[in-house]
């Protein structure tokens, strides 16, 4: 198990499904911040389940309280404690699981890597593990906003092969991407997609998706060569979040068919300072961030649990009829939105103050 | 600057390109294994340079010594030195540069970040840094074929639009790899792949690619939830390398499009222990692999300097004509494939040892 | 702030010494190990205020919640969060020190490092921080002993100068530590010591001692040198304790007056292993155990709050006689008897665990 | 193995007493400090064997060469590669040893933990592993000087029961050191020690003693809490060196003595800024340096290798008796001077940058 992240700004994480509470210890934080549950519960509020008819019905108030490093409105420089308690601590939901892992979930492996596993739910592999996240990434978000300007946006880009059109990166707002339920900030490819849920939903079925995600305002020199660039923090950042299958910068995969003098950015004058005519390279150069908005995608797997029956075998080996009780999420994309800002802020953040040094 | 990378078996890598060397120390290594320059060079020479008419003519002998922590042929678990000495230490190619960064190279970011650069080549944003990776990585992968039967073998799997077909990644060998000049192991689309290589350097163009790369036979087990999971280890080895633009694994970005009851991986007996029919997962299920193939693939941007003349401006803003002199590689990407395998077990090699705490 | 310790068994502590409460997130646990409170409310217990009348009569029950990681009373292999509520969230009777730092206390570092501090108490630099540190140290104790058949137990070797005589570091239990209030385990010398620490109280006075601690059973091998030998971690270990100022194993300062020839621990063979003769070296060779009891002593200077009125000057630079109101510690040395046993613990453990790779 | 140290300036070593050659990479170090081999050498000479009759012939002149990571002069922000020599690779002195772990040496341990040792010398437990930590300190100490003013000066305080007497740490110098062979800058005290050493030499004996040093000019604020306090961070340093068996900081075990009325360091203020009238802190508070004097000690054990005989066993349990051959150090104290202080530069300029993001 390794639920720390970050080099200056720390975040340890702890907390199964079915707890008493998940969280987090945000270490490295500074000091003199103003900091509030108010800071960090909207990022929260808006990965909650039960935000409308497109997700699971599970409601929690998933409250943060804040444990310590903060006195009188201000951060002490003191590692802040974050905690959420879970409402529902032992469901009996899940009873069957104990004998068969249930496909394209972590029951297998962490069945195989522990030797146990959390009885119910999913544990530490369950959405509910990045509550921690997003409550440490409201902190980090609020510096980078403060500090630096730093907006960070991130939308649904597509559902199953229904693809948004005419989103503009340098424009796009959260008040736009909570316009809809399926957190597509253009209109009528917002309504395709949750079509598509709703088609998939009444199928028993899942879906994946996309989540694209722009930083503007992030000034040249975060990232650290050669192991700890810009895009590698990023990506193992996205990765490790549950359901994630794939991450590109810039022009990314679409980008390996491009000829150099096409994919080439030119440099050019803006202002006070250098920039690119264009931006295939999504923000960085060398691993280091060029002043221009870093512009990356998240891939995400349909949901693994599903109501149709599948077919599949116990830990025994033996053959068996999985279907899945209760209602679950046919689509997490939507709720993944305020997860993959959370995330990127985290890597912004600890990158940010590692180049500190150099100023 | 981060240039360590890994917990327990931790690589620190050093040296520009035209400098005295490039090289890695090595901490970690277990004790007791047989090791040699012999077992070291061969990676080395397949991502030398100079090696078809498809790369670059700069010739580079890359011998590697090892510096310590090798007697009498056994390693002794102290920290392993390695260097490689550079042929060219400070060629005149580059003089003009030096006012102007390139465009979608690193000279601007490292200039803005350090307030200095090296003076030629590209320093450390150059490939000739992936040397201790390399080097580093052919030790990890010998530790991980002779513990644990660990295959990796990379190839590219498209160059341009040019997509291969027909690859088993169960059976796909080193030897078919390397078997045509552009490391694609499918005979008729190497055809096609090197005559647009062939074209693009004639036309003092570059053009991206996709290298795969499959690690077969990693116990189930290995991947540290939920920061360091197994994709995410990989997705930052990947994205920390030159000119690297995305990173998917399994079904990746096209398993977004997918419903769940067709992405879903069933359960399986296979020998004496479960598998899944279908491997949309790619070997991982909640950042620890399964016991199925690690499946992964890695998108390269066309390469950035091009023999074409390139309208930018300088650091002072003012508008210039660049101009590449010398032969430069038009694709990195049949070179980039050693360099995918040594990341991929350098990543493998500090999971596989963190999970040696369980056993 | 770096309240992380550890590379494998990693402790993350919070908490202040007055806000909701106090606590710390252990990562890196074995799955599978028995746990729960009542497995650590021991240790805390030993180092609560308030045992006797040596001590501080500030009683606060200091019981640790259990908040993840533990299911059906076994470990999951997951971050095990650990909880223990302040009862006295913002007491009155520190409020004239906001504007005159403590004499050698932390109030002057702590604002200028941060630009601010906790209001009350002593915020991070009180010795209620280590809570978080025994909570944790009490499952690494629990590991080392059931699967090592590890011993650690320290105790009081001297109170000013009052100093102990005729403990057998290889017998000593905590039974017989724990029966004297000064947790000397020599009655006759404790006798002495306890007749100090009242006398010191009664002159509104503090005074400081030396702790002793012996690690027995620890297995050979144990230790990561060069820099993370077994003594550097112990060394850093203790002097990340509050009040402390000095460490030394073994033969310490005392054997730099002795010869090589009276000094060197001659091997033997002592069963089924090499033990030595003597053991000057404190039980590690070259920072790796040896075999041999691991013995180290740790200073603890005067504690800093005293009755009596001190003339020291405010942060405006004037002159002030700062006199301590209520009641304080004497003496924290036999309270810092659990607190060293807990560190040395969670250095011994993760030591323990990176050795496993090697075995 | 572990073989880096620090967390933004970090060291990590190469090396066997008897290989190729050993020495450092150094990762962090800020861009454009002038630096040459001119800059490290001077160390390098200091610990130097084969200064005077007080030491070991073996003479090498162990000459630094940097490998990379600076160019026209100038560091260029990427890592420093530094490598020296060995001169004798394989001397014969050492056969019997293979048979015979020699007392109160690492050869046993070493054996044991890793299966293997290096045959000869001692590997990475020689006094020849500390050349990559001196050449690296001598960088720190660089950065140290010039941006902060900070001066290190180590000296011997103790050989044996020989006491230094009289040295002002407010005022003493490199020069004053270096003034004696046995680097006791009190001349008188110097005589006694060096009558000392050739007396026990001629006994064919070793002798220990204690080495003290002065960080000055020490700006407040640099210490982590809780766990990489200022005296846990140089704890962890000073016992990381072969030899050494006790730290102290400040007032140390003397001041466990003092009752807290007379060790307490009362405020006063000193031109701009607050100080202390006395220092038994030993220039931190609460583990953040306070802007007094970093004052410390470290005890060095009697040197293993003498030239009497002794009785103990082989690694077979037969006895044996031992006689080392050759002529070896009496007394390593001296040499250590150097060292100490490169391990006080290396612990003070990760945490001088750790404290930059605070600024």
């Amino acid at each position: 198990m390794s639920s720390s992240l970050g080099t200056l700004f720390r975040v340890s994480t702890f907390g199964e499904s079915h707890g008493i509470g998940v969280g987090a210890i945000v270490d490295g934080c500074p000091a003199g911040l103003q900091l509030s549950e108010a800071d960090i519960q909207p990022q929260l509020d808006r990965r909650r389940p039960g935000q409308s008819d497109l997700t699971t019905p599970r409601e929690e108030a998933d409250r943060v309280t804040i444990l310590s490093g903060v006195e009188n409105g201000l951060t002490l420089g003191t590692p802040i404690g974050l905690l959420v308690h879970n409402k529902d601590q032992r469901p009996g939901d899940y009873d069957e699981m104990d004998q068969v892992p249930r496909p394209s979930h972590a029951d297998f492996t962490y069945q195989t890597k522990y030797g146990t596993r959390a009885s119910s739910g999913g544990g530490r592999s369950s959405a509910r593990e990045t509550i921690g996240r997003v409550a440490a990434g409201a902190i980090a978000e609020k510096i980078l906003r403060e500090r630096w300007g730093v907006e960070i946006v991130a939308w649904v880009s597509s559902i199953g092969a229904e693809k948004a059109a005419g989103i503009n990166s340098d424009l796009v707002s959260r008040a736009q991407v909570d316009a809809t339920l399926s957190r597509c900030p253009d209109q009528a490819s917002a309504v395709r997609m949750e079509a598509l849920v709703r088609e998939v939903l009444a199928a028993k079925d899942s879906i994946g998706g996309v989540v694209s995600c722009v930083c503007r305002n992030v000034p040249p020199g975060w990232g650290e060569p050669v192991f700890d660039k810009l895009e590698a923090m990023l990506a193992q950042a996205m990765l490790s979040l549950p359901a994630t299958k794939g991450f590109e910068i810039g022009s990314g995969f679409a980008g390996t068919e491009l000829r150099g003098s096409r994919h080439n950015d030119p440099f050019v004058q803006k202002g006070a300072r250098l920039g690119t005519v264009t931006n295939n390279a999504g923000g960085t150069l060398g691993g280091i961030s060029s002043g221009e908005p870093v512009l990356f995608r998240v891939a995400f797997k349909p949901v693994a649990t599903i109501g149709q029956p599948q077919q599949t075998v116990g830990f025994d080996g033996k053959p068996v009829t999985l279907e899945a009780k209760g209602r679950h999420d046919p689509c997490v994309v939507p709720r993944a939105v305020p997860i993959v800002e959370s995330m990127a802020a985290l890597a912004l953040i600890d990158l940010a103050l590692r180049q500190k040094l150099w100023e």
